[in-house]
């Protein structure tokens, strides 16, 4: 039995709240539980050096949380002197979203989309990577409707789920308290039905060749409903 | 006449909405019309290092902003590299937020205020302060609520609010359309009808003994205001 | 009765030795009684990005105190690692300096004004802006002399002085003996009748709106002795 | 057909060559073709702050790479200021290692495996795990000789190889040049059959659930034969 | 012809000024031409870890410069930011007056010498440990004449002179015309007689061992004089 | 009697490898004794800022010791957080071999050596200087090679030795156990039989122009050796 009461293939309550920046070209606010992820997309007309004159576009992600977003409060960080694990989760963000894009399409300007943690309870990462592909949608949107592209960059939405082993048992979307007590677990992207990354680590633990497939099957699972509710909110 | 069309003495829309955060101790979104700051307040049962072993407790803020609150995105900052102005801000709240407390009725513990600025419109920092005492407000009541405290620390409520010259004339208020314009402008923090903090800067432009009195009438006005607002917010 | 036995609106011994660097293009040594500070201004023939061909020149200033200006022995600070304090100080001086220039007039070139406390003993900051200007003053002389300036871009001195309450007393130019125990303490900065800044801050204490009257009046008779010194000095 | 003339299924020329360090408790230089990683296991009688009293020991990596260990010379890094490409491996390498070993039995105290890449040509990470593990076994026996362990803290090696397409096939342990090609590949770390890392990452391509599958299948057959040639190093 | 007509064992006219700051136990300001240092010594009670119930105390140097010390401003520098020039000189001064001391005899306290360069014409790094020298001595004599210390803990006066080779020739104390110049060039520090530290180094030349003892010989007869200059300010 | 049983005026035992990685353009792995460093030299068709134009090349170095070169583990330092003895060490040895290259010679290019030592028993800098001056000849050889400098830019060898006084006698090549024993040692570096730099240093002790004398005689011999082997490893 799962804490919230969950079957081992239900998502929690999922909501994706557009247009809630007015300054930034694409936003939402995602909510994936108690987990809420202020989500916005910002386009800048220039790319970094090594595109230059290449004609294609970069998109890039930055992650952070309120020091009040956990249980006890952490400590600020910035851009120059993240942590190891803020860093390992930005450049996860990063690498997903770029994997749905067409960056020749996107013409030679860089979407920086930021993925700002406002309360965590499991599954930040996930959700931003879902919350922020919403983000990029409405500013490629955005972009599209000024005629500044012609061609659509993204294809299939990027999604991402966490599962793991539960008191045993393959999970799907784990909170906070499955999170802390599972020894194995992991982070799964998918656009369309192929995968783009897959983060599974166990602590105290291993996993089996087998359970690893019933994993990668959740996963499958969850993030096409996952897609479906991005492309609600983003039509 | 004002960009928004206000009288030289109107406050632009306030709102406070409380409990936003399901871990802190206190918190509340307040908008100052389109300037947006989400407040939390942490209880720590630990004082810093002077402190120790003295009776009396400590409060502190920091302040940060969304990279995209604004109309161009920002950097990141962290606790240990902040720019020069967002600690002139922080250092302001946290010395407006100790005016207003009895740290020794607070007993030997610290409560940090995080005023993190979701959307900017002018005026982040007076609006922190005045939000972060509601989240104060209720951090504390949460305490005499578990009677960790007895006596209230708390006196009358901490307000702040802006005024400065637009287009000659003394204005109460200003939203970032006329702060951008004003060649002199400044924050008033007052408790009840006293005065904490004075910052008055004028750039390319100079103000008078008299223009000063204009000035500090408008805020006390404005202040008073915001005090009932904090009440009605906190009870 | 104030520690030093000076009246209520009795400025502390003044003088201003100038020419006291061979190498600087500007350069004083201020002492308002043991507060010493060396200030230089060091003309550059170059602008901060922001002004490259505006035909407009800047002026900045930095503040330092050696280790041992103070009772108890300080740490050195560094360009960009120095404590909000240093950042408040010397963002106050620049904008300050600046309040009373033509920079069209200075031509695109920039003077960065240095200011070192050699002895601190209360009031640093406002000595760094009254010596300051002075360093500024010469500097310029020189530009002028050497026909690179045609139009003096300097019009009124720039002078600042501290007023606090002591002892439930407004007074004049509070030393450190005074300062550490004042309730209610700020620094103005004025350029001839005017005002430029206005940093009125409580601890513990409030102030009210007649008090802040007086303390202005207490400025304005200070620096208008100060203007005197400032103009016998870079004569 | 692989750059190297491989089959798919086999790896690199691999040696172990121990005690190379006459100062570490353990070290090894394993080399995986031209892959060349020095490893040392430094033992420590003290733990990190949040293990003190509990009786248990901590194993912890670092991870570095000569400046010019690759084709063009890299920049030093340091403890606290390291890429965030090196804080993921060694937070690899170290949860790596850790998830063999018993903490109980270790006992109160640390030990630090450092893996300095002297040469690269493509997976310096899992050759750091490899080649980790053997350095740990070798303190370990360092220990137990010493009778400062009584049980034995490890069990089954802990073994890491690489996996990806290239050129559309699955192949196990990619040297550079197929690194540098592969649209898909990623990093399988085992203890005996089971998993306990994987990372698997796309770039500009996907996979699919049956490709990840095999990719799983080469990593079981690598990892088996790499444990025979520890156990033998460290025999 | 040196370019200051000085015969080639002649120091520049020498001065040192004592008790110039009134917060620090021991202070002068040292001109070697127009070399200028403000040296300081602190007292603190307390001792670096390594020291702690030894018994014996500690000497530390800190070497600054003031940004326009020198003919174009310069950078401000930090504690833990310094240049490896600043580290090198630092280093040298806090080495050389710890050899002219009896740590047992100090005991368990700090003094802290800081060196300010106020105005620089080269050879900086010498004058700072003839004046530090000055500073320390009286920062001593005020111990034992306050009974912390009875034993005079320094001896001999240490003090330091640069040499070099310019135009070909032995020279003694360079002055910034010369030190530019020379290919060959070093600090010699003596305490009486014997030799404390040497730091020759050659740019776009060599020298050989003949030159060396003349070198040697030329400090030795400087360091004679100045240590005359350092009893005379100190008694 | 030395720890070691040498004679005061006998080396360690050296050796020189020659081409031990693959991807720079000069290397070796120097042993002094139980001292292990590798040197690369990275040819980079670049110059400093300082450089751009001038005809002229430039060589610099950079020295690192791996965690557990030494008896007890070492914290990594990094390219912009060296401490100051690290840096004092890598200036002296760019500058030592900088001194015996002709850089019009070499042409506008960089060659940047590095020092990483492996495993220390004292004399580390020596090892490096000694060892490095390989390293670029070896590079210097294939530019000539492929034609890229038509004249040789280095002539002489440079060589550096240890040497102090143990035990009260002039010793030549301080190994770990002497080094931690000696009051007074220093470094030499020769290009030829002519002097670039001294080093002298000493702690707890003073040493006299005679003992000077006979330091640097040991030195010129030591050194006469390391240049045979160094022409013997570069042939």
């Amino acid at each position: 039995m799962r804490p919230s009461g969950r079957d081992k293939d239900a998502l929690r309550v999922v909501s994706i709240e557009t247009d809630v920046n007015k300054h930034a070209e694409g936003s939402c606010l995602i909510r994936m539980g108690d987990t809420h992820v202020l989500c916005t997309a910002s386009v800048e007309e220039r790319v970094p050096p090594f595109l230059r004159n290449s004609g294609q576009g970069w998109v890039t992600a930055e992650y952070g949380m309120l020091p009040r977003a956990t249980t006890t409060r952490g400590r600020r960080e910035a851009k120059d002197k993240q942590t190891g694990r803020t860093q390992e989760i930005q450049r996860l963000i990063g690498r997903s979203l770029r994997a749905g894009i067409d960056r020749h399409a996107l013409g030679e300007r860089q979407i920086t989309v930021d993925c700002d943690v406002i309360q965590a309870d499991g599954g930040t990462r996930c959700a931003s990577i879902t919350g922020g592909w919403v983000a990029l949608r409405l500013a490629v949107n955005r972009l599209m409707k000024a005629k500044l592209i012609t061609t659509d960059p993204l294809s299939a939405p990027v999604t991402a789920v966490s599962c793991g082993l539960y008191a045993g048992q393959a999970v799907l979307d784990l909170d906070y308290a499955e999170d802390s007590e599972a020894g194995v677990d992991g982070n799964f992207v998918l656009t369309g039905d192929k995968l783009i990354e897959i983060q599974m680590s166990a602590e105290g633990a291993t996993f089996s060749h087998a359970e690893m497939d019933q994993l990668l099957g959740l996963a499958e699972g969850g993030c096409a409903q996952l897609a479906e509710m991005q492309k609600a909110a983003s039509a």
